[in-house]
């Protein structure tokens, strides 16, 4: 267990927090770090700072059309905009918070395949059934999956989550926390490794 | 003159545009590159995609009032928040743009020492006093340059220019565009210069 821990925050619907999802755990490695997996949803967050989901502002919305599959190119990952965006990522999130509790290696996998799914095939990951298909796909049980996305328990434990990432200041996906340190966005990954590398500056 | 020519658009009550003013020079000449400075006004913006000044906000506010010091610290650039923010910099475009029509090099040197007086030395550059006193320094003439700030000329070219930059979809500051492809933010220098380098991706 490393003394170095990094939270990673992200919500399922967001498409830099796709890219972060593939790019997180290779720096995690470079510079011996652990990455806790926190996925929210940011649609409370929008209401509090009195914005909107990215592609529908004016101005900033084309330009993230253009950033995006440029930084998946950069990084050479596959990506593609679902058909219907934004979406729901309630079901996902719950979902990994349910595994997460079992085991937290099978949540991550779990979050890369939904992510993957959802930025890389274009796939819906809204529904229940599309999220129990990708933990099965995982080897996780359907009927036990599909009862957990109903569970007061798990509901409650998202809650918890986005209270807390609210709590943090989180206000963008993905956001990043080393140390009380806190980065926004997939062009601030390479301030937070130079960060933990160096002990800051 | 270069065949490679990058479009440097900000304002100058933007911290992060004052970051990117005193690194741009040194990235265009490691590509081979001429800059075109252009300062504009982001407050007709702001209210185009419905937000506001950065600091304003809940949660991305204080991100920024880590962020902006953090990242000058990293360059190794003195850094300061003037003591009222933000502030109007209408004089400060309109004398850099009457500068601009006779010495393009000498527009840029008050570009930078108006960037400077503010965010490294924490001092206005709202009032035309303080525009007409750096320009002084730099060796204009008192008298046209008081002058020129309410010149007609001069106030029409601003406004052109605020809208040529909301044409080109100009959202944020500092914004960068070479060959048509966009750069928005200091994060995003780094992938302006590999862009330049590689010739895209």
């Amino acid at each position: 267990m490393s003394d170095k821990q990094i939270d990673f925050y992200f919500d399922f619907s967001s498409p830099y927090g796709y890219l972060a999802a593939e790019l997180i755990e290779g720096l995690a490695e470079r510079v011996g770090a652990e990455v806790t997996w926190r996925p929210f949803l940011l649609g409370a967050v929008f209401k509090e700072i009195g914005t909107q989901p990215l592609l529908d502002i004016p101005m900033k919305g084309p330009y993230a059309k253009c950033d995006i599959p440029r930084e998946a190119r950069y990084h050479g990952l596959a990506f593609v905009f679902p058909q219907s965006f934004p979406f729901s990522s309630v079901a996902a999130a719950r979902a990994f918070f349910w595994v997460s509790a079992q085991d937290s290696a099978k949540a991550k996998q779990l979050a890369q395949a939904l992510y993957r799914r959802a930025f890389a095939q274009g796939q819906e990951i809204t529904s229940p059934h599309a999220v129990v298909e990708v933990g099965v796909s995982l080897g996780l049980d359907e009927a036990e999956l599909t009862a957990a996305l109903q569970d007061p328990a798990v509901k409650d434990r998202l809650r918890k989550e986005v209270e807390a990432a609210r709590e943090v200041g989180v206000f963008g996906s993905p956001y990043f926390v080393y140390a009380g340190e806190p980065f926004w966005g997939v062009d601030h990954m390479v301030r937070l490794e130079e960060w933990i590398t160096r002990g800051g500056w």
